[in-house]
């Protein structure tokens, strides 16, 4: 049984807080956050108190943290917390800056503390059950990832102006996807974006719809491809190419029905947005957190990944910027 | 806040305990079972206690109580239960006697109590959602109900000796699902069956695979089948055709991963069994029971319903009796 | 190469002259028609020549009949051909009284000649396959038949005074396709009807609605629905049920487009009617014709099936007028 | 009615040959082809005579030519249909080389022939409802296009060491399609590829699997995918993201049988290649230029198409050399 300080109480953070308090395995003490109130009333909702942040550090009862509060602060949360010693469970990114996640990897990594980074999607039930099925030779070796995401709708303008880009705030997550799919480190990135969307988007000098095309060092190929607005839902496919077939993983919708009427047979759209697509995949990513601290045992997916999808998402503002694939060593 | 005493403490019984627990509204106070172990078990992990009948029907505390016990003690607890003036949650069937169950409805209406009966299906999104559209008149007047309703295996020889037979115990619920979609009582039932699955039903004078045709008195059909052996998992689809279309209700899977190979493409095969397929059902049901309870309304599945899906259910043992079909009042 | 004689030159017989006439196998030199005009039309398409009746039976080159004309010729012009020593290809039904068709059939007997009756749906590529597949045993006993059969719309008023009833008209096809899926005779059939579609039914005595349950010696059971109304267009699907898993053959469509917008997924209605749906079924049929007597050999589909196949009718008339299963020998 | 001269009697030849002659508004006249035996086989299946190209070319009878011979002889005998007068219809590609292809175009502009360029994926049924349902408006304005195309299985290498490389033989299908789709000519073009499939490919020095991003002059964009080996069958699939919602257009099937076992469900792979999948839109490819050039009218899909196709493709090819997206003016 771990004792968890939480920091964040935002929507992800309530999230998190319910996943650990329904897990027989951990207990959640503390709750951290900017807004007090916020905090308390979380704390409260789960048995547990509402305090700052140095309490929560320092209290040695304290196993493990959750971090899931602004992204700016997760770097400095995470260092404090390994220091003190504790499990870290930090949603993604741990920054935007490349420098300031080689410091946090650095004190992680010294002081030996398990590190879970927030790539909720390969808990994903269909996710986690095509990659298993990969990693079986289902398919023998795999030769193309096609990974598709978009969002339902733009963020407000506000959350943009602070995000890091596209694609270090949205496509982080299908780097880290394509990464786990592909079973090869990309070594070549090409990317291109517009904005398509809205133009508001370009005002911060951002794009909404982006491409990538990457290439590992055995010549294996991957293409993301992202929008911020898809009218009909939160999409989120996968499809691999191998040599003795192909996986693919499509959408979950809400209810089995169709209808079939005088003009078409219709069915439901996709589930509407993170909360209601990964609700089944925030709840095991917690549970086997929990399941890895208790046993003593590294969780699936770690700092380093983080590390490595910022890695190519730098690459690919580097290559919109160049209109040049770029080389990773 | 209702507070609950809950009977039986076996595999349905802790469905609901768990539901119960974690909805706001509702706090589970005492469990009673034949086993007291079992008992203490269930009422430990959600901090309730173990009891017997008298205390728990005894105590003005407790509001509401759950009948999950084996089917010969439902009327009984009920009746105990309306005449405590506690509102009542019953798992189907009320009874197997018709007498009885007319006993336990007279004894409810006295006491003015709220009765849901565990008509499961009803609250599973997929078929609830069908049903709203069809009220919303999607498809205009319902012609033609087609429930297909089948079990992934057979039963233990132990639990076909009691169950009151195939009709009574499986195609309840299909009698159910079926009046609900019909929005029109049957007034005339056709029903045949055969051992096809395994010799050993015949032993107990039951059959494993049967057929129904039913008809309104507005002149609307119902067709259900019903087999107790499915290779491939639950398999629990509706079909409504009507004068402007159908609305079907497909299978629900673990994943959407599917596998094109050099042979086909795989994908995979329903949910196993109803623990499976109806765990969102069973917490919609208690949390439409708890609501209800504590808005002062009637539950929207009652003792009536419970009723009238027995004397479906007789008529159709009748119509295989005789190869006619049975006309109903 | 067979010549041919068809007689009927409307709709269906417009299918059965063009694939005639497409394969290699056969020619096509008398077409035969109540209106002259229509046959000298279809007879110039194909390069054939329009004629009467008596010419077409006495010229010894013609080896083979395509009878397409109205259902009350059938029987006559089947005795006829087969006296005159010629291969009978005969829509369905052979007629509506059972006696003519035992003449038929002793006609057919006795001259020993090949004959194939028009259910067309057995050359389905679909239904072929999924036929192949449960002869190959891939699901082990046929347990359960479920088949569902609804046309888009009413026919003319006219056209349902002369047919003979929903049962020997329509239905007629699908107690072919359950006594070939079933694989044993049925040995009771219960049916009953309403009118739901139009009231204009009512009044030439017939019914739009109707459901029926069979079962076989060996207690295999068969369902089968018809409308005469789908709005979404012609509904053809099989089911069946085994002992090792269970086979089933949907609606095919125009085109795999899918658009997904912001209220739902929409993709193509089925085929509108028989023409589009089994256009390939009757090419196949035809071609199998031309092959079984260019090969000397029996159809797959004979005279026996179009007597069988109104057995069932008749039973079917029979149970929905007394209320009860019909027992056949 | 126009006459037609066909240059060669190869695979694709018979089908076009095949379409020709089953539609009512052309004859084939001649076939010529290297191998006069299969000129005479083939222009004897359908009453036409087999020729040399001067005499076919000379007849002042013979309206338009069907060039379906080896690729390298496209341009020449284009050249000299044009100067002749007749109404081209052109297997793609061209000619490999971008300065012949201009040659061929510039004679066929001054001749003012009518000219096809062979992009049959165009004439498919499901693809051509996306692109009308598309122009119609119905996803609102193109935002991405995603063009999958995977053949069965890698060529002979005889036919590799002549093909022109992957992207101007395979992938120049798929720039057509993504050009139709986009309703923008790309400007900017990223390509690269692996040998992945088959060392031998590498000795060709082409490459078996390639990934292509494009982007419009406003900021579309597209991507292609191919691989020369899909275990699965032809993979031809599109998808289309637009400001309203998606249109995807699926693989095709040879039935719509599925088997639900104890595993799994499984159903048919994608028709096999391109004469199955293609097999109707080859029939509308060529009863669209039937019905073109006896109306007096351009065809759908000319010339400029299949130049424009060829830039693209040289265009990927550089890209892949450089590793930096191509601009294209």
């Amino acid at each position: 049984m771990i004792e968890f300080a939480q920091f964040g109480a935002g929507r992800i953070g309530q999230i998190h807080a319910g996943n650990l308090a329904r897990n027989p395995g951990a207990r959640l003490r503390y709750v951290v956050d900017v807004d007090p109130k916020a905090a308390e009333r979380l704390a409260e909702r789960y048995g547990a108190k509402a305090t700052d942040r140095e309490t929560a550090m320092r209290d040695p009862s304290v196993g493990a943290v959750v971090i899931a509060s602004s992204t700016d602060t997760h770097a400095d949360l995470a260092i404090a917390a390994a220091n003190a010693g504790k499990a870290i469970f930090c949603e993604k990114p741990i920054d935007l800056s490349l420098a300031r996640v080689d410091a946090c990897l650095k004190a992680v990594q010294e002081a030996g503390v398990p590190m879970l980074v927030g790539f909720n999607r390969r808990f994903d039930p269909s996710f986690k059950s095509l990659h298993e099925r990969l990693q079986a030779g289902e398919i023998g070796a795999v030769e193309q990832v096609i990974v598709t995401s978009r969002d339902p709708g733009l963020p407000p303008q506000e959350y943009l102006k602070v995000s890091g880009g596209q694609f270090r705030d949205m496509t982080i997550h299908d780097f880290d996807m394509a990464r786990w799919l592909l079973g090869e480190e990309p070594v070549e990135v090409f990317a291109t974006g517009s904005v398509l969307v809205d133009q508001r988007v370009e005002e911060v000098g951002d794009t909404d719809s982006v491409m990538v095309v990457m290439r590992t060092s055995g010549g294996r190929l991957a293409h993301i491809n992202n929008s911020r607005r898809a009218v009909y839902g939160y999409d989120q496919r996968i499809e691999v190419l191998g040599s003795k077939g192909m996986l693919t993983a499509a959408n979950r919708v809400p209810t089995t029905v169709e209808r079939a009427g005088g003009d078409a047979v219709t069915r439901d759209k996709p589930l509407y947005f993170f909360l209601e697509r990964y609700a089944e995949a925030y709840a095991a990513e917690m549970a086997h957190f929990i399941e890895a601290v208790n046993a003593g045992e590294k969780p699936s997916v770690g700092a380093r990944d983080g590390r490595q999808a910022l890695v190519l998402a730098e690459a690919a503002v580097k290559s919109m910027q160049t209109g040049a694939a770029v080389k990773l060593v």
